[in-house]
């Protein structure tokens, strides 16, 4: 049972269409809530800041609809439970579900993903094992489908999927080039996340080093960004090429739709596969991809980052962070 | 063996860009080829037009390279054997190939795709039973993979692959939206190809037509078009949509890569799947997908239509009447 007596969440306070910043949201405090039968009281210790998160604010179609004005923001979060009127739940079980952007949460069982192991730190279950590693896993393996020997090319490569994805298509035997801003996101493109090469977006021309890099072209992209760079890479697909769409970072608003080159005659003439997907839609195997995230994990095949930021009052600011690059691999907030 | 001296042939003359154009080619007659070893002598009965034709002149990025300027144009012909030199194949027998656009063809044995059946009416094997019949029967079955109660949308549903398209998605239990240019075709769609509704994109609002008569959205699309009737199918996707890319025919010109709404967010948020391909690539399954069209075609489950154009200077013409949309089924050109 928790002593506190109230509770700080983070609502939702205007939607100004693009990447949300800081102040499209406010805190507010409001009373300890207090569970029903079969309801438990999660104490939050760990909530996410993802890329989705922008999606799930604009009122555009999505797959969820949109967080109301005034609501607690949606967010993969990291607690523990503190009182449990649900059978099967215990006090101090560590829990991960979409508990939103607030100290504590009352939930229900069905609101639970998982529980987490008794060694499994926190922010990896929002990361490595959690929401990204998942999205990397079943978009690399399930739509990517590399072969030992293809290439594979990665967008948002030193970025929490996007490094995920490039380390597990290395580990199918792929010769992975990855895309990432900046020569420290690169090196670390290369030196930590088992691409062969990597390309600077802000610096290089990346026609002119998916040319070079990929003289034979690309069987596989794993696509987190859309836009300009994707645009490039459906000009240097090999045929039967598979492309995961999993992100579209680089566009800043799907209000006003934006235009871009047909890609239907990349399409056709390559006979190549687009396919968008949600690693939430993978349920029924999410044993499977954790158990062999875990073991990659464990023996060093799988490396990530992460970075902490203390206090729910850092979580508002945190969506823009990503959209702007800041961020040193899964962003992390610390209750 | 042939009494004939010469071969007429219609040949690359001009690669203007754009809807190959009549005057894009002409007709040169030259002395009738003779076999070598091991190879056969075609005289072709029937030589087809496909707006695949225009992808096969222009010099871009394609998965067959260019016809050459002054080169025969490459098409698909049903033919007789006038004349052999390869064993298995003997004068009399009909077979059909990428013959070209002529009176006769030197060819080996690798080039003939079939002979075709004792009984088979040579248009069809150029049409239902022949590049048509194939592209509709696995682009449908295998990207769009209608279940019992999908709603399929078909481009172009009264045009020679897209009727064959609609027709196979309703025997699979789909109810079938077409959408076509005119009240003649719409009404053919409907009473002759399997259609429940049809959509005239030329006088009809299609996204509002859609919105009526596929309230809960579309689950496979049969794209023949690209452009803005492709960009209204997309906003009306269902979770888990598949797109199969056929043609681009409302595309003029792929030169200047033309620009359209993205597809990204689209295929994200529907989790859903576009994909190019080629019937040539499923050459393993043509007997399987000749047996099932033939049975169909025999019971009168799969109609089709044919438009023949008397004499191989017709031929020139015959692209760009595809692409004004005045055929009447499947254009085939009658030496």
């Amino acid at each position: 049972m928790t002593t506190a007596t109230g509770n700080r969440r983070i609502v939702l306070r205007t939607r100004a269409g693009g990447i949300p910043q800081a102040d499209d949201f406010e805190l507010r405090t409001g009373p300890l809530p207090a569970p029903g039968p079969g309801q438990m009281l999660v104490c939050n210790r760990f909530v996410a800041a993802e890329p989705a998160m922008r999606g799930w604010i604009n009122d555009e179609s999505n797959y969820w609809p949109p967080v109301a004005i005034g609501e607690t923001m949606r967010s993969f979060a990291v607690g523990e439970i503190v009182e449990s009127r649900a059978d099967g739940f215990a006090e101090g079980d560590r829990v991960t579900g979409l508990f939103g952007w607030q100290d504590y949460a009352v939930v229900e069982p069905a609101a639970i993903d998982r529980r987490l192991a008794p060694d499994e730190p926190g922010p990896a279950a929002l990361g490595i094992l959690g929401l990204n590693g998942l999205t990397a896993y079943f978009g690399m393996l399930d739509i990517c489908r590399p072969a030992p020997g293809d290439t594979v090319l990665v967008s948002s490569a030193a970025g929490a999927v996007g490094s995920a994805a490039a380390q597990i298509a290395a580990l199918q035997g792929a010769r992975v080039v990855g895309i990432a801003g900046g020569a420290a996101k690169c090196a670390r493109c290369v030196e930590e996340f088992g691409c062969a090469a990597a390309i600077d977006y802000k610096t290089e021309d990346v026609g002119e080093a998916l040319g070079r890099l990929c003289p034979d072209g690309v069987d596989a992209y794993f696509d987190n960004v859309s836009g300009a760079i994707s645009d490039t890479a459906l000009r240097h697909l090999r045929p039967f090429a598979r492309i995961a769409v999993c992100g579209t970072a680089a566009i800043t608003d799907w209000a006003d739709w934006p235009q871009g080159p047909r890609v239907e005659r990349h399409l056709l003439v390559k006979r190549a596969t687009m396919r968008g997907f949600l690693a939430t839609d993978y349920a029924p195997r999410f044993a499977e991809a954790l158990a062999a995230l875990r073991g990659w994990v464990a023996d060093g095949r799988l490396r990530y980052r992460e970075q902490i930021l203390d206090g729910l009052e850092r979580a508002p600011g945190s969506i823009a962070m990503l959209y702007r690059g800041e961020n040193d691999g899964k962003l992390v907030i610390r209750l």
